[in-house]
């Protein structure tokens, strides 16, 4: 297969990640103001980032794999399931592609009413963030904390789906709705990032605080990506004796 | 396969996205009025929306295709994978089932307490808009924006999810949900369309500025889903390769 | 197949629909009181109902074929899919199966603070009604029209997702979110039926107007049931051309 | 297979299902105060708890069976799935996972702005109770009679959906989507546990009343286990004759 096409792939789907699920947060979570049932809220904020993630991966997963996050795709190395000489294209083409899409994001939003973006606000368009940029006040350890084992789940979930004697074709399933689940838990900590490709795409529009705090937002998702994988991947060995088992 | 019986399914699954996706919001997305957390707000009307069109193509996908959108249809056709001498009958079908839709949905609607329509207020039964007639307020730049690139990506779903080598009856859950997203993301730029039959057939009971914003409900939409059918149609291709990879 | 067998999985199935659907909608759907978030809304009752269905028919489908609804059984005939001869014990088995879970929800809701049914009231214990007692001050005429139309659809989703060209194994899916489809569009009209055997579980236990008010949700749902059934009948037969269509 | 990488999963498993559901609620349930709607309210909490179970199901169900709960192990052997050698491991695995994902839960939540553990209220730090700890006050014969039914139902999803007729690989969408549903129902009644290591890995944290009234939670999920597994064995039986009906 054509690295290109591959490259595409993880471009257009992380582009897909970022426009969907922070363009739900930006455009629509809280639409109406403080109150307003008719915004979709923290729970319709999650389904968009599992759906960009299941939707994504149906469309491309038969082409570059589907990680759409360069957290994932260290954790699935660390895990023997890709190769590390791919690992620097994709991690700068899913980087490309999610920065693409904060840019489109931005000139959608902007033609909003009273559209402006206020970088000491927490979760100001939809970054990443701990102590007085984190949603619900927490603080830089909780922080950490929470991105390194909901990103170790993470991978946990896409090796053990993707596994041979798990279903075949449900991966997409089981992968997006756990990006759901984890925005579920999460977005009060940090506005949920476990991709460091998505905080990236929207913290360098909005500067400041957003990108003095990226630091966070790549090391903690890789660490628990590495954990994760590497658990996984013994875990998931020896498959002659889990088909025996069966 | 009759074509008159492709043209009934496809009659009737834009009947059932219209009559479900815009009956939702004009019957229960702000029940109660405003404030009142009963309503299913846009987050009801976004599953609701994903939801016709999960459940017509499981229904009428084996028949027609399970198109029940022009955009859809005329994107296939630029990806090489609907012939061009069903394009017409397609897009007749579709119209005529959404105005059904609309009609039907209107003699329900009207037997409410103090139902009426406002064809000044944005999204007056369900009509998509720009400007004053945008939910959020958003500018004709940001609308024809935001539905040109939304329905790029529902394209690339489509022939993504349907593609030979992905999983097999998995698309119609891919696609609905795709739709379910771009709700999530864009109800308040232009009450969401990329879909000129579900636009039309909302607009023609409203009138006024519903009608005459509706070429850009036909325009963008329609010019999204060529530029996402070709995009795929360039990365689908070289199937062999794409075998040999996996 | 044991007819006893199938009847004790029509019996459960339907048991766990109203104890689901209308559970949901009786203990948590205003949690709080009004305006309260914490409650689950009608996009909670919405997603309950669907699911009682979608786990139901995943349980019992191979048992009984998963009906848990006397319209579903009666369209099933009306479209060749189901013996007349068991469409009797069938009906008689989910009723039976609905009052139990009426009562045993009754018991539950009893023991909760300051529970209590007011009779009057729209909705209560999550019975069905028409103008004075829809959630929206619906007329008969609207909620007529509603349950016939939305009865008919559910019917052509259940047999377009049975077909035998349709994919296996994904029509409880279908089916399931079609019911969640259905509630999100129609709780305002009738609190939403398309279901004597529902309909009837929570009405003898309310009595007054949800009793006088019955006949129309027997009627409507059976009525839109055999034209759903009859239409997807005349549509999904010559199954060879649909097969040398695709 | 390995009975130390089954006990693995379990734990793992068990963790997940604890963190995500439980950490849901605790972080994200209420966010912004009694009347915000962008909290994710009992929705939210609803769909991660079956969202844990769904995705664990993939990842984990190929190795352990995928149980992560003392009362579904015990429904599986009354039923003749699980060997009764293996049930007091398993039960110990998935309590001490439990318990470790509170612990985590907890060092997490600290560090939120102005966070502290109430054991007088009802449902702190994601508890179970009845009586003055119901989160709507229902009596202990209340919630008893829920727990017993709501659980037997998930036993008999469970065995149905993994019925060697029911569609393949589709479980542990229905598992899940089960306990979504069960949540949609219960929380107001018992803050909803049918999971007695569920209830324990909160409950050692709080103490007082948690602790005392931690009998039903393991009494009534265990007897409604106990139920659902044996009436699906029967039902479930005589499988000739079920295939021969299909």
């Amino acid at each position: 297969m054509n690295l290109g096409k591959k490259l595409t792939a993880e471009f257009l789907g992380t582009f897909w990640l970022v426009l969907g699920g922070c363009g739900s947060a930006v455009l629509a979570a809280n639409f109406g103001g403080d109150g307003n049932p008719l915004g979709i809220g923290f729970v319709g904020v999650s389904l968009a980032f599992g759906l960009t993630v299941l939707t994504g991966a149906y469309a491309f997963g038969h082409i570059s794999g589907g990680h759409f996050n360069p957290a994932v795709s260290l954790g699935l190395w660390a895990g023997g399931r890709f190769p590390a000489r791919e690992l620097l294209p994709y991690i700068v083409a899913q980087v490309l592609g999610g920065i693409a899409a904060g840019f489109i994001l931005l000139q959608i939003a902007k033609g909003g009413g009273g559209f402006s973006i206020d970088p000491t606000a927490a979760g100001a368009f939809a970054t990443n963030g701990y102590d007085a940029l984190s949603p619900g006040g927490y603080t830089v350890a909780s922080a950490f904390l929470c991105e390194v084992v909901l990103t170790a789940f993470f991978l946990i979930v896409i090796m053990g789906s993707t596994h041979k004697n798990a279903p075949t074709g449900f991966a997409p399933i089981a992968i997006g709705l756990a990006l759901t689940l984890i925005h579920l838990i999460s977005i009060p900590v940090t506005n949920t990032s476990v991709n460091p490709a998505r905080s990236t795409a929207v913290a360098v529009f909005v500067g400041n605080g957003a990108l003095s705090q990226l630091w966070l937002f790549w090391l903690a998702p890789i660490l628990g990506a590495l954990i994760g994988g590497m658990l996984y991947g013994w875990l998931g060995r020896n498959e002659a004796d889990i088909v025996g088992n069966r």
